[in-house]
């Protein structure tokens, strides 16, 4: 297929949110999005290798050439910035271990990017993605079932880099 | 080989120590340590990418069917604390792909086992060290120049795991 394939990822322990778009020229265009969800009741070694193997899967099907992951917030409380470190790192290291070419950016990059503001609501980023890959053009309703947050903002991560890599040559 | 083989890990994002140790009862055994080193010019995605490996290597090498790893001190520097947390993460992952039960122990709990005090400087860890898998009966002079710390280090986490596994059946 023509075009470039972005891989976006929104990592988390629980929940690791995934975005694949594919870029021609400036025009960007939805291909898949997703969930990888991680049992609680799984060992941390088994959940970090479930979003480890997961990611790995999604590669290997989607074909990306290029990955952008969003960047943890350290937050004050060392153990839970701990965890979400681990998760980011599982899902990393299946991008790295690919060649994959990975960026990397704050939650205030991914919103500016995409509604022009750094500060915007959830609610705002997610009609925005929708407008962007023209999926609003669809029914909404099915989205709103279909795609839970985490897959919208890990949209909005693929995006992100879209943007950028579409001013380079 | 008889006994049960142990693989301690002392991961950081520059050098990762890395011991085996071999218990047969009560008793244990010097197998081998070093350090993995990734490049400070590489990219993080290569550095985590070549502990992952590294770790997978070692496994694949000594067939360790348990494993212990040192927590990691989160310190007042978020960044510096997530690189480590990072390093950690993926030698971790190596672990627990391979499907080993991964032991978690902290600075203070590992000296505390090994020298009897959990606040034990640098040098009396590893004269113990060298004590409980009678490394000392041997010329003393050459563990300086091929023992670097991080391995030591290593050694020290994989005797205490053997000391908690030698009183489990």
């Amino acid at each position: 297929m023509a075009g470039r394939v972005i891989l976006g990822i929104d990592p988390g322990l629980v929940k690791t949110g995934w975005g694949v778009i594919r870029i021609i020229g400036h025009d960007l265009t939805y291909v898949d999005c997703g969930v990888l969800r991680s049992s609680a009741n799984a060992s941390l070694g088994d959940r970090l290798v479930s979003i480890f193997t997961g990611i790995q899967r999604l590669i290997h099907h989607y074909q990306p050439i290029i990955a952008a992951i969003e960047e943890v917030f350290l937050n004050s409380n060392p153990k839970s910035t701990e965890r979400l470190v681990m998760a980011r790192t599982a899902a990393y290291l299946a991008l790295a271990i690919s060649g994959l070419r990975i960026s990397e950016f704050k939650p205030n990059e991914i919103k500016k990017s995409v509604t022009g503001n750094g500060h915007a609501e959830k609610r705002l980023v997610s009609s925005m993605v929708w407008k962007i890959l023209r999926l609003d053009q669809a029914n909404k309703e099915d989205f709103a079932v279909t795609f839970p947050t985490d897959a919208t903002d890990a949209l909005a991560i693929a995006i992100c880099l879209g943007f950028f890599s579409s001013t380079v040559p």
